[in-house]
């Protein structure tokens, strides 16, 4: 099985936790966790619902991988219709609370209505309920793990919740579990805090004792765990430095947006980059990364722990915060740092801090940032009303903005509805580097050609995580294809699209890809699942998500206009470097995409491939 | 395999951490945890070591059913030569840690040799290093562990140390693992100190992902958990009232030793009871009781945790401590309450919070106490001496020792001595309730005449987890048979003893026996490690454990005389109750008992049975 078969639904106006089997014929075609909780979702909420109104639903889901020995299943995902993009959403994280919620029996939890008064979901096992949580509203996600495990006297509870951003309806306020890992974008803080859902806290001591064909499925683990071991990027890239890594490598092709877009190179990427986290300042002989860490399960340990330095931070004005958080991860790093002209890699760590401690994503606090700064240089916004001086590189800005948007306090609450609707309040609509609403992350599509159509075409609204050309196109994986090019990327970025969906249904790690393709995940899901799962049902499985999201947006209203970059990315080329003179070419992509994906020219799938993938 | 075959050993004098093969070939003959881990020190140290010398050596033991999906796979051992017995010395513990050290991939850590300062051992995955712990010594575990954590940056850090009891040498001080669970007998607490062993702190990512035959693995564990589901005991008793149900059971059965065993029953045992400590508080209408909690995938859950009522407790003038903690848990509940007449469930709650942060076994702590009491007033002892009034019944003086034992304060330093020899030193040897120097648990053995045997002829000294014959004898597991007869005693406690020593080997908790047999442990066992595991082949693993503990004893220098209860059981009859006029029958079961060991009269193995075990 590998699934726990059983779905818990939590009606928040009603109050009430019902218990309801998992439907095996959907779980057959959409494996888990992104795609069978998108598939819920699809079939429970009218595409057109307002995304913060109790019309809405918010699904937390794990994966049939979820909780069991294979490397990385530690991964659960939020679902809903995303406030920041009106687009269907679905964020993924790691940490400790995907296992947890597998081990107490749930395959998902699905919350429905609104709860009138501040409410935490409190899971043991089997038992679930809903709790007054009056007493952790208006506080961070830190603060409310601590107080859970410390009310419930049980430091073993895992607890996913939102921090003040996702209570101020932040439009990209995120979803915290286990202090550091975030499902991250979109904006599905908003919609929990939408709710008056506070937090899920879970305790589960059932392990996961259903696999189907345990035998197989131990031997293809340990198998697929040596691969991850071998290669040079999950085995030691990623442990040694970190996601961090990238930002030479990425500034060094003109590939790293700077100032908003405006340049593809940051003169001090070195200032912010895994060297400089690693290298002991001169202050205190201290580095400012402190370890790596893993999630549950994982034999990779990306993930970053670091500290700021709170004599050099006294330079922004905070001194009470010096502790140690999660991060910088690069995509943190390059949106609070290049993507504004900021090199204070300090006051990097500050605001990725108060990301992690309130509940909001970086990538899109910092690019709308950079949106931010650029009106003030070209004098749409001023001191007076920003409340602060924010040219590009201002990390006082920065680390004033964070806490004024987190907190809801004056320009912070303008900045917090994300870039789009700031960019167009202004008349600038232009300068939010954004697609469908939702910012880029750290790679110029001018410089990564595959990137501009990854963004283009993602249904959550600009994201690496949909389909990383970036292996190929920088690291070779599975093969190198020319970064400079958009010859043969519509195919490439169909595949990854796809095989990223059923990587993601798995609740597996996207970080596996480096090492793993289809044909690794392949025999581990089917020794687990019961079914037949070969690797061409896989990437039927993915195909189907792909097209079952792109439905749920088209729905929900958005066309083939939104599938485009914003304008300077095609129309303002590359400054310097590799790319310099190249601009993204998207408009010529996208037309090879829609046919090689089977849509007509709209972007609309024919009736024939909606047949062919039974949708 | 299950066993993951690498030992960790540590050298404290030279600071080394190196990795070794496990031996396979006694793997077979001695399963793993407390069979393993003794045979591993049986073989590594001279029995006549002093347990406080570097000589001695300490061993962390998983046992190949650790860290699995079997149900309550989470225990771990830790083996020594204690201090408070000079007997062989293997403490059992559940929480997290055990299998944490397993997802690291040791099936033991082998501690030799003393470091020259306070360090602790910090193990992730395959890596293992020394550190200096110079800043947590004389801290708390409590402290410990959330320091530890912090300054790794990782909450999911698992800890076992020892608090301020142990390292002032305290001659029954424990380790003490994710806050409320303890190695808790025979000072295994002191010989951590003595090497200046502070804490072992673990992190493992790799899981258990090599079970002998995953596919029986993964059904008959399934089964059996079903089993402890419909359990009474397991399935309801236990989750429902903890093991403090059996506070009001065994008063009234007239064998609840009261007043260093002066009664065999208490008047207010019904105020320390599960009953009470669920009862709502008439001065803030909330009960003592919080919740219960399991361990590392324990579908039983018996742990209690509870809360001091602040207000209440002024009486006993520590206002400072009103947090709540791990208990009470029966055993505690009656050493700290009915050994020394004490009623009051806050100082007990209290008392046992101590025991718990600063790493202290409250049986041997509580029952010292009561020594002190009857020394008290029979005029041995004054309040001049002990610096309290201490009287049987005293809160205060409770209270008032345990802080001064665990910080070796004024009198508590003989207090920490433990019963023997304290009562030695003032003339009263048999005044101490103890065997092997170690106090006897919460059963008199007037009114349950197994028990006296158990306590007798225990090899880690007076215990009752050697062999638990109130199962049999007050339950009527697995038959019922007279708790006030010795006839068929002996046949009876040697069959408890072999069959929990196969349990502890496993690594399964043996509080599962409620439920299951070694008829339910055998599949389980079997499908998990490489080998042969027939039920008769396990039933000569417990007998081959039970007599090389027995031998190393006999090297150490213990006899036939140490196999005897102290005279005021076998000459004071029960004042009241079932067992009225009754004394413990260990003179008349001791012969049979060797007999059937196959052991002379002196208690000696033969040669014929040493060869039959392979010894």
């Amino acid at each position: 099985m590998a699934w726990t078969r059983q779905i818990l639904r939590v009606n928040l106006t009603k109050g009430t936790c019902t218990s309801e089997p998992l439907n095996m014929e959907w779980a057959m075609d959409y494996l888990g966790s992104r795609g069978l909780a998108s598939k819920y979702l699809v079939e429970e909420i009218d595409p057109k619902v307002d995304p913060l109104s109790a019309d809405n639903k918010l699904i937390m889901a794990t994966g049939p991988m979820t909780g069991t020995i294979a490397s990385t299943g530690g991964r659960y995902t939020v679902v809903t219709k995303g406030p920041l993009t009106g687009a269907i959403a679905c964020s993924n994280s790691g940490g400790y609370f995907g296992a947890e919620m597998k081990f107490a029996g749930w395959d998902m939890i699905i919350f429905e209505g609104k709860s009138s008064k501040p409410v935490y979901l409190m899971v043991e096992n089997d038992k679930a309920e809903l709790r007054d949580a009056s007493h952790l509203w208006g506080t961070s996600t830190w603060h409310t793990e601590e107080q859970i495990k410390k009310e419930n006297q049980d430091p073993q509870i895992r607890i996913s919740s939102i921090g003040k951003a996702g209570e101020n309806q932040v439009l990209f306020s995120c979803v915290v579990n286990d202090l550091h890992r975030a499902a991250g974008r979109s904006g599905v803080g908003a919609v929990m805090g939408s709710k008056n859902l506070k937090a899920v806290a879970i305790r589960g001591t059932k392990g996961v004792g259903n696999v189907e064909n345990p035998a197989e499925f131990q031997k293809v683990t340990a198998e697929k765990k040596q691969i991850l071991a071998e290669n040079a990027v999950t085995g030691e890239g990623l442990p040694t430095y970190g996601t961090q890594v990238l930002m030479n490598v990425i500034n060094e092709m003109g590939a790293l947006p700077t100032r908003n877009h405006k340049d593809v190179a940051f003169e001090s990427a070195n200032d912010i980059s895994a060297e400089a986290m690693a290298k002991p300042r001169e202050s205190d002989g201290k580095a400012h990364l402190v370890t790596n860490q893993a999630c549950f399960g994982c034999t990779i340990a990306c993930g970053r722990i670091s500290k700021i330095d709170k004599d050099h931070f006294s330079v922004v004005q905070k001194p009470q915060y010096h502790g140690a958080s999660g991060g910088l991860e690069y995509e943190a790093a390059w949106a609070l740092g290049a993507a504004n002209g900021v090199k204070d890699l300090e006051a990097l760590q500050y605001a990725n801090l108060i990301c992690n401690e309130q509940g909001m994503d970086p990538i899109s606090f910092g690019a709308t940032i950079g949106a931010v700064m650029e009106m003030y240089e070209n004098g749409t916004l001023d001191e007076k009303k920003i409340g602060v001086k924010a040219p590009f590189g201002s990390a006082e800005a920065l680390c004033e903005l964070v806490d004024m948007t987190a907190n809801g306090e004056g320009f912070g609450v303008e900045i917090g509805l994300g870039s789009k609707r700031l960019c167009e309040k202004y008349g600038q609509p232009e300068l939010s580097m954004s697609v469908k609403g939702q910012e880029f992350p750290a790679y110029d599509s001018r410089g990564i050609q595959g990137m501009g159509l990854t963004y283009a075409t993602s249904n959550r609204g600009a994201c690496h995580l949909r389909s990383y050309t970036v292996a190929s196109e920088v690291l070779g994986i599975p093969v190198k294809t020319d970064p400079l090019t958009t010859e043969g990327k519509p195919g490439l970025v169909m595949a990854f699209q796809d095989a990223t969906a059923a990587f993601d249904a798995s609740g597996l790690c996207i970080f596996t890809s480096f090492a793993w393709g289809l044909g690794d995940i392949q025999p581990q899901i089917d020794a687990a699942c019961e079914g037949d799962w070969s690797e061409a049902k896989l990437q039927e499985v993915g195909e189907r998500i792909w097209n079952m999201e792109k439905l749920f947006n088209l729905k929900a209203g958005f066309t083939k206009e939104d599938d485009q970059l914003p304008k300077r990315l095609t129309t303002e080329p590359a400054k310097e470097g590799p790319a310099k003179g190249l601009v993204a070419g998207v408009p010529e992509m996208l037309p090879e995409y829609y046919e090689i994906r089977g849509w007509d020219k709209e972007g609309v799938p024919t009736a024939e491939k909606l047949k062919s993938l039974g949708l």
